[in-house]
């Protein structure tokens, strides 16, 4: 471990790593300054009279000269109903290919296959927001990869594609709907997810780009999401994905007691800030807890006539039920979560498709995150700093995903977590993090059903809440009264081997996800 | 001279210029292949708080480091209502700034006060599709530029941008509509134009990006032509543009009865090819001629229920009607050419906006040009080569657009130039054109009122034109036809100085424009 270096919240962090390179240490949540171009893709030619139909995903392979240590990309949108990823590298695998990194917008239980290759040589990198499942388990457990896997936020991928550290060799795309040149959208037919935002940095920055869907529409499709400029190949297949998998049920606002509680403490913290008026802007996470206090601003917005700007992120029903309802002018959405959003963002135009780098990306021009005026987020554990871990098991192991967290909460103007104090027979609030996804330096409180506590960089919010006669203590008293009830959490027990390497948004490395014994 | 190489067309074209570089001749409409990579722009790094707002244009001339020997961008979707180009140069000049070029996706005859700005050495570099009026007079007959303009089509022109051929330094996006972090829109305000396809590339490349409007719309704006991730900068002025001239009268389906004829026999011709059928594409010009040609066509797919699949190009009216009569099911609109294309493009979502990349640029993984069957062109001049000119006067002088023109002619399955055999005392048939902007080589017939001569390419058209009975001729014929007419007309006398440069959409220099005498 002497190639190691302690970053700004005192993790000690890697400085290179065999296969990926050198890495920087993170610096603090706004302090490293991006220098240098943005990647150039390479120019091509064509006209009249090039095809892009090919038969089958091997060709497809062929055709983009696939070859040991590629890297292939590939989106989430589909989330546990994607078929893709496990056809093209079970192709890749038959095909005797090796060294393959897959880097993913985020993986999911679906992928178990992924162990398998893994094991057998055929991927030897991972690069995904987030990992479930048995997957998650055997690289945290196993350490079936030598490599450790990357995390990045949603913003954060975007940033490491357009900035060159990311190269993609071919990135897959799977559309809902194609026309024969190559032109997608998310909105038609059988496989229908509605956004294609994780999958528009990929089209723009690949080397070669294949797209691959169930349901080819006549020329030109529409709308286009990504467009037949970027697209090298396209490919009809039987089925990309599982609609029961794609749209999710699990975007329903909590009926638990404690939670509803925790929700209604966070919605007074947020009516409190000052924030909730005429024009301002709202995203939560799609957890139970977060839906609650939505549907509690709901409430009311509609009783007091106020009307918001814009609702950001993965976009649940209810965020379309508030823009019918006129409490929002407009959605801006990365990832559709059900049903109700994706013929949302088929229909109205109100319901702003946006691209991951739009949504979150630090280093372009300005994200939609920048104007965020609140964000709920989640969180598996939060420590004394602030500092939030939303990617690891109170047993260590990778089960969640970075997604959008840190880079939301970089940038609203208020970022407030809502946990229980504990969940099971762990304490929420602790000394330090397991791993830390979102430093604490963008966290403005935290709010439990025993008391919230506020950053102390944030002695105006403080203020605020205490004259709304909130029930504000410090973060070392919440932690204390968890404690109390369970006593100290034993500390998880780790090698010393590093299977996954957290990114803070700007491609700093925040924390290291060990090995667990 | 010395300097001079012959080009596939046998035109005498440099291969250096001092202050532009070296110059690669046409090798043929097909034959350059372009390697390398894309410009890659900076990256940047934002974070809330980021103010773009900027009081006035000096400012924001001043934030983005204005210097001597910039290149400065403009589009022209306000053709001759423009204020912005004549603001922005105006403010540079009294900031006595010199030595800039004008990289404009066109100038029109409101841009006469470029004149001064040359003589005075604050212009020194134009690159543009086309110049009218006492500018384009000034440039060939007076030589008030010692660098020739660079002429170049609407797909040639984001090749270069998006090669790096040409690097923009500061971009200024005229916006009928933007929101306080620089999202744009063409459709709101009081100079919506519609379509901002032009300004794209140059937003996305560009090392610096201001909007600048006249209309103010709370964020974020909807729709986003220009996303707020490429902007730096927003100024908010009085007027950026005169409504009367963005939106030309200038579309009306002709009622000269010559022109009608040879819309008629080119509509004859249109049909023979057997192209008009089901899920087929259509272009053609903005001319009356060519809007009657549309107006031919548009009558036939009704009485024979015949649906289509895009028009593309400039749109008018009158495509407008035919998309919401069921005949096309969509338009691919890179600019609007009156208040019905601007309202249609707000309102309806089959008329779809797109870049000028995506329109026609040749060194993408495919432009909607490639997809075109049908496409409609007009000429100044055309030779027994097939060549065309649609950027130089009877006398030599520029007054025209290079447009969409070479672009459409290649991408297309056929295309059909259709003309008078005279205009005026001259024949529009000669032994070979004062300027070539497209090569003969991607020009299938020209039609005439006396007559169509299908290019030798062409046996396959001919012999349907044959079987259809229509006036088939050699183009040999056609001129001797018209000399007979008018006598052979004399050669424009003209000094060894170039003037312009006419870029083929492929970068390679097809042909030069000389100064008259």
């Amino acid at each position: 471990m002497c190639n190691m270096v302690k970053n700004a919240l005192g993790r000690e962090v890697p400085k290179h790593i065999d296969g990926i390179g050198e890495l920087k240490a993170f610096q603090g949540a706004f302090a490293y300054d991006p220098k240098g171009q943005k990647l150039a893709p390479k120019i091509t030619k064509t006209f009249h009279g090039n095809d892009k139909i090919v038969d089958n995903i091997k060709k497809s392979l062929e055709l983009c000269g696939i070859e040991d240590g590629m890297t292939i990309s590939f989106h989430h949108h589909f989330r546990n109903g994607d078929y893709l990823v496990n056809m093209v590298i079970d192709e890749i695998a038959k095909m005797g290919i090796k060294d393959i990194t897959v880097f993913a917008s985020s993986l999911q239980s679906v992928h178990k296959p992924l162990i398998n290759h893994i094991k057998n040589g055929v991927v030897t990198g991972i690069e995904t927001s987030g990992l479930r499942g048995e997957l998650g388990e055997a690289i945290t457990r196993d350490k079936i990869l030598d490599k450790p896997v990357i995390i990045r936020s949603h913003g954060g991928r975007p940033r490491a594609i357009e900035s060159g550290e990311s190269k993609i060799d071919i990135a897959f795309i799977a559309a809902p709907a194609a026309d024969l040149y190559g032109n997608v959208n998310g909105v038609e037919g059988p496989t229908a997810c509605g956004s294609m935002g994780y999958a528009m940095a990929d089209a723009e920055y690949a080397n070669k780009v294949v797209v691959v869907t169930d349901f080819m529409v006549p020329y030109p499709a529409n709308p286009i999401s990504i467009p037949q400029t970027l697209v090298d190949y396209v490919v009809k297949v039987d089925k990309i994905g599982d609609p029961k998998g794609i749209v999710s049920g699990a975007t329903r606002v909590t009926k638990n007691p404690l939670e509803l509680l925790i929700a209604e403490r966070a919605f007074e913290a947020v009516v409190a800030s000052g924030l909730v008026k005429e024009g301002f802007s709202f995203q939560a996470g799609t957890g139970g807890p977060s839906l609650a206090v939505a549907q509690f601003l709901r409430e009311k917005m509609k009783t007091e006539g106020i009307k918001g700007s814009f609702v950001s992120g993965g976009i649940t029903g209810h965020s379309v039920d508030m823009l019918k309802e006129g409490l929002f002018k407009t959605l801006l959405d990365v990832q559709c979560f059900d049903l109700k959003a994706v013929e949302s963002i088929k229909s109205n135009p109100n319901h702003i498709e946006m691209s991951a780098s739009f949504y979150a990306n630090p280093h372009n021009k300005g994200c939609a995150a920048n104007q965020l005026d609140i964000m709920i987020v989640s969180a598996t554990e939060i420590d004394v700093d602030f500092n939030v871990n939303v990617i690891t098991d109170s047993n260590g192991i990778i089960m969640g995903a970075s997604g959008g967290h840190c880079d939301t909460a970089a940038g609203s103007k208020l970022s407030i977590v809502i946990a229980p104090l504990l969940r099971g027979r762990l304490p929420i609030v602790v000394d330090e993090v397991t791993t830390v996804v979102t430093p604490g330096e963008t966290i403005d409180a935290v709010v439990t059903e025993r008391g919230i506590a506020v950053n102390p960089r944030r002695k105006d919010l403080e203020a605020l809440f205490k004259a709304a006669k909130l029930n504000v203590m410090s973060i070392q008293e919440l932690k204390n009264i968890a404690e109390g009830l369970t006593g100290k959490p034993g500390k998880i027990q780790t090698t010393d081997e590093i299977v996954a390497l957290v990114e803070y948004r700007d491609g700093t490395i925040i924390d290291t996800i060990r090995r667990v014994k």
